[in-house]
């Protein structure tokens, strides 16, 4: 599957392969400190942190030699995944924290707590700019480019996301404003 | 569980629920539009369609009264979730793409490829700079204070990750020091 979104999944997996991750930021690196963190069940953390071995995102280093014991520890690529927390986490902070936040990302020269916002490193624009398109890279085959083409139509086509209003009239012309150009964009 | 990170996981699921809310942002809307993008069983598509319609992330909006039919739309909050979308995006290009990308996000207006990276809006820093480190927010309850307290502990004891070389004389000195202050903040 050439969707890098899909690809990296499957390299986290679900649920508990994020979890343990997020826990190896904590600084956690042993066995016994994951499931405890976790209570998650022997079996079941074994493989996922057999298969973050797998896949890249962590490595096990020897701490003991008599017994060997192993712990993990991140990797580059593990450490890369951590924009992917963060934004994860300011989310959640923002739609799922009723009673405030329990877990903040703080600056600790002074004090405030960090607002993490993703922008283009080549432009400096926010990465929610409209400018901003799903597009075809170098190794796009024929089933992505027409999955891309027909995804921009639709975009094109569609109602501002901002715009959609949520009262009853305005809703009515603009959601047959939308049927009629999804139905266009099917006819493609 | 007051994890921030948990929460969001909990509102995706798994795998399917962000490939859903992926195609949702490349602007498809109908069921059997996702069905077929996805490959996915229609009982287990119905299910994870409803997930997100209950967690708040799409909605559910009438495009024909007879017979009556639904799409499904983004929320401002599933739109929110844009940002770990292209975090996501960006890693899998980084690192699961050895033979280029397939999909890249451009700027429409310069056809460059955008490359999205974290900043904090308020001082303007990268969020992987050292100086951010998680902390408890104001809801934070004495298991949440006690988790990032022994995070924060490891993380100050904590060979800094760039410096971990990948030869093997100085990863063994290495190695010792970090499980020497490992045992140390078991001990606390």
């Amino acid at each position: 599957m050439p969707c890098p979104i899909a690809r990296s999944l499957e390299r986290v997996g679900e649920w508990w392969g994020i979890l343990i991750l997020r826990d190896a930021f904590y600084g956690l690196t042993r066995f016994d400190e994951f499931q405890k963190s976790l209570a998650i069940a022997p079996n079941m953390l074994t493989r996922r942190l057999n298969a973050l071995v797998e896949a890249g995102l962590l490595r096990r280093r020897r701490y003991s030699n008599r017994p060997p014991r192993y712990e993990y520890v991140m990797t580059e690529r593990g450490r890369d995944f951590r924009p992917v927390m963060q934004a994860l986490l300011a989310w959640g902070n923002r739609h799922f924290a009723p009673e405030g936040p329990s877990v903040v990302i703080a600056n600790r020269e002074t004090g405030e707590t960090a607002d993490p916002v993703l922008i283009d490193r080549i432009s400096g624009r926010p990465m929610n700019d409209a400018v901003f398109r799903i597009a075809p890279g170098p190794a796009a085959n024929e089933r992505v480019l027409n999955k891309l083409a027909a995804a921009n139509r639709a975009l094109e086509n569609a109602v501002p996301a901002a715009a959609v209003p949520t009262d009853g009239k305005a809703a009515v012309a603009i959601t047959r404003q939308v049927a009629s150009s999804t139905r266009a964009r099917r006819a493609c």
